[in-house]
């Protein structure tokens, strides 16, 4: 149970409803996810929130699926139980493969254990890396 | 200034010895960064992290750029110095562009921002996510 | 599921009980949250952690309020579960509004995202910061 | 040391150096500190950061002051080094004395300390913190 | 719920029932918990972590009980809610006793609370501990 | 450099003072650590900070070298600079050897890989961990 009351479309703001039409157009769905219906509560958050996600998150350098696989990492260390799931179901419906998953996985636990140990032993950053 | 010495070739065992030539070869350069002078007091640690790290980042179903990205990332979220610096360089020098910085760099922190967020206001998770 | 059973008032040790005593006196009410019958296992962890916290939490260069709002988001960026919600309800009691809480969320949202591009940068601390 | 190079003004781009101006005048000193030069490789990122700041900081139903507080709480647990540096000399330029310091790491160090317990201890939420 | 399907015996591959049998060979039961039956999607994942746990958790210099509170604490620190039952479970069958479980959640809220402040106050490191 | 001065003992309070040589007289040593002196702005943290310590930190069902692993263990789950150098330093002042130190930092890599993996996965918790 979230904090707050998660608000359905009739109980939000003329500025929060538009933002959720921003999303189910963006997304081609009429369903919205409970984050946005918490956030929902102060529209100006919502709307700032909403708008920096469609631009960082739109194909660029890196596409879109990429993205969503760093956003799951970023979820899991930093143990975020509803962003974890949300964003890994998107990084499937953007085409993340069971193959890619499990090395996603696999990723995401060796960077875990080498950053418990570099800085369990404190290593310096060699020169090289610093040039 | 690490826990432990950082140790010289001549001062290692012949089990880490042999970890340092794989490394050497695997990568095509006689440097041995620190985080591996520092493990090598522990010969099967070194062994032990050497062959996962291998193992995990070499190609498959996702490119050894996009693990290092990961990488980058959840480095970042862990906090760990040597980490991000050792990882940074190693995706530049498998072709991270500026661009693709750039927006590794925006995905990470905006996922630290609704990371934050949806933690803070305990939003439960979409049935539509648990499919 | 707590880790250990939850005791009621007639399985603690009379250290506890005393404890539970304070505590229903300094708020006022007859309720005493899980933290406490968990912590009540060991009855001078309990004394400990009560002590302190009723030291910590009272009004001084700080109001009660600011320092949950504190509370709040140190729980949200450990990730506690159970913090943030008794931390949040603590806060409402105290006399945090929507507005505010709205403004806690911006910026432990914002703090938590800049966090992240300075560690991912790993910017060097400006001269002018350390005088 | 960065793992980008620090841009001085004459090498940041027109977009960029507009970021710098409005820091500038809303601060009222010549100096842009070392996260903003770092950013400034990317003027969109450097644009979003700064922008979203300046709203989330300025007064509203929390002042100033009390924002600072909770970003450097937020920054401590987060263990950014900049961050905590940085946001340390803001809450001081806005008012912070030495009391409210100590009481601010006092509830820093007490929140880590019971969010550690409850999330060891796995205490289930308390339905009263719910409703 | 998780975010793959568990695997029933029924479902895995011929590699990770090795595993599964490894698993239930070594601990005298043939129960496998679910952190296997979710990794048994990926088979070389599987066996890559299993390998790994049995020798790094095996007797040595520190016996088996000592590694277990070990891996609580840390499971504690990184916000591991599965991590931690499972781990506090496998202690108390080690032979942790309430007297050492008392005593472990003390030394782990403690050093959080020492870690926050020592972080918020950007403590440098005395030159004794370098040596 | 700290967010603090480093106070001497001819800059502290004479309640600061006191609790420094219950340090030294408890340590029997005249050295005091960078940390005290920090928290010697506020002798009242001081003093609550170093009579929990020396209460949590003393033989007990744990031996006191159990109790440094743990400390350590968790001072690098949280990045801690500091205390992972502190408290190393205090392990081995306690008899840790290098078997030990190699054994402690292997399982504090693995938990810290099957946290991420546990927390990435959203494993449910067994029923079996539960009762």
């Amino acid at each position: 149970m979230a904090t707050v009351r998660l608000l359905k479309d009739t109980e939000v703001s003329a500025e929060a409803l538009a933002v959720f039409d921003e999303i189910r157009a963006a997304r081609g769905t009429d369903f919205i996810n409970n984050f946005w219906r918490a956030l929902a509560h102060d529209p100006a958050l919502l709307r700032a929130t909403w708008d920096r996600l469609a631009a960082v998150m739109s194909d660029g350098a890196l596409n879109p699926l990429i993205k969503e696989l760093i956003y799951v990492a970023v979820s899991a260390a930093n143990s975020c139980e509803y962003c974890v799931h949300s964003h890994t179901a998107a990084a499937r419906a953007k085409g993340m493969t069971d193959e890619m998953y499990g090395e996603l996985l696999a990723v995401v636990g060796m960077a875990s254990q080498t950053n418990a140990l570099a800085t369990a032993l404190q290593v310096p950053v060699d020169e090289q890396f610093l040039s």
